[in-house]
């Protein structure tokens, strides 16, 4: 499908009809949503596909059991993982090491993400350090706090999140990106680690028809929005 | 182009040639940007296309002075507005009642909206709420803090930079999403509220076909990231 066309065809859908997703289907959104961009290409992110009847039913329950997870066909959990950073640089460094990279992707990676991403017991003193420098010149402000470091991630997964969504677009399915959810039961259902952070549960299945959506798109006003500056 | 086509052939760029970017790329992308999903449809976010030559010089020296800022033809930095939310909200009541809309969505953006979004001074009895509730019963445990509503926010804004950089790599052309910025002076020259965060700036132009993009794609073992559960 055309991409302007798949963009338009989104809409958050609230109720499913009773017709199955092929498996590929959601493979390829999966595929689509592992390239998104991400910040540093750090790839902190977990996308879980709940298939089990009984931890199903228990995220229904924890989506405050609202139709968009009721009558959905897949649900997958999008989730924030910033301790796989540690993984994830040692495989990056690797990398770059086997294939001679440039010094200074093997400095960004080998100090720079490093700092950046732990000594979180430093968080005050990293602070007062991008402050600080920042008074004389341009200076990255974040991630100096754990919460920084988790914003980061939400960041990244949510731009996969939107390929995923629109891959199920682009194949004529329909998803509901939902955050009313039980983060803590969430949590448990999946058993992530305490500094995950669940981004978004997207129910996928089949429009119904007549209840499907809502209404028409509600777009406010653009120029309230973009700005020629 | 096709969607997947688009997604495939969008890479981070980090120098551009001097091919200017048509005016009516960027419109259609930002078109597409505000088409994302986004929290209760509140629409708490903000897309500043710089024009103006002295504040593009000022907002590249912000970017750390990176080349993916310095050789870029176009610069659009992507902004969480939460506290547009006000404004928004009172346009989707009017809109509502224009339309007779049912009472669930009244309540809804009557009644929950302004207790989520405002009231920020009963932040710490939120908490208490909503984690003492949740004891009990599924219950949603954010946004309880100002923190909070920033981040759903980023969130919905996060959507919206991935659906305006497929578009420009749907068009043909490149893009490039920043973090490394100097969120302080970014706000300083977009003259941005205390409460908005700068979620990224994403620099456009055509790739420079030598250095444009750094190597291939790089992506870790998918079974590190998708899980079935």
């Amino acid at each position: 499908m055309d991409f302007f066309e798949a963009v338009k065809a989104r809409r958050s859908v609230r109720t499913y009809t009773d017709k199955a997703v092929p498996e590929e289907v959601i493979q390829k959104a999966l595929d689509a949503a592992l390239l998104a961009p991400n910040s540093s290409n750090m790839q902190t992110w977990g996308f879980y596909w709940v298939k089990s009847a009984e931890k199903k039913e228990a995220l229904v329950k924890a989506c405050l059991s609202q139709s968009a997870a009721r009558t959905a066909q897949e649900l997958v959990v999008i989730v924030a993982e910033p301790s796989l950073w540690r993984r994830n640089q040692k495989e990056m460094l690797r990398t770059l090491n086997e294939n001679a990279g440039p010094k200074f992707a093997l400095d960004y990676y080998g100090k720079l993400i490093p700092f950046l991403y732990g000594f979180q017991f430093l968080a005050p003193l990293k602070w007062l350090m991008f402050n600080g420098m920042g008074i004389f010149r341009p200076m990255a402000r974040r991630p100096w706090s754990p919460r920084d470091n988790a914003e980061v991630s939400i960041k990244s997964a949510a731009l996969a999140s939107e390929n995923f969504m629109l891959a199920i677009s682009a194949q004529g399915f329909a998803t509901c990106p939902m955050e009313g959810f039980d983060e803590v039961r969430v949590k448990r259902i999946l058993k992530l680690k305490r500094s995950s952070r669940v981004v978004m549960v997207v129910s996928v299945g089949e429009a119904n028809a007549e209840k499907g959506i809502w209404g028409p798109q509600l777009r406010f006003h653009r120029e309230w929005f973009v700005h020629e500056v």
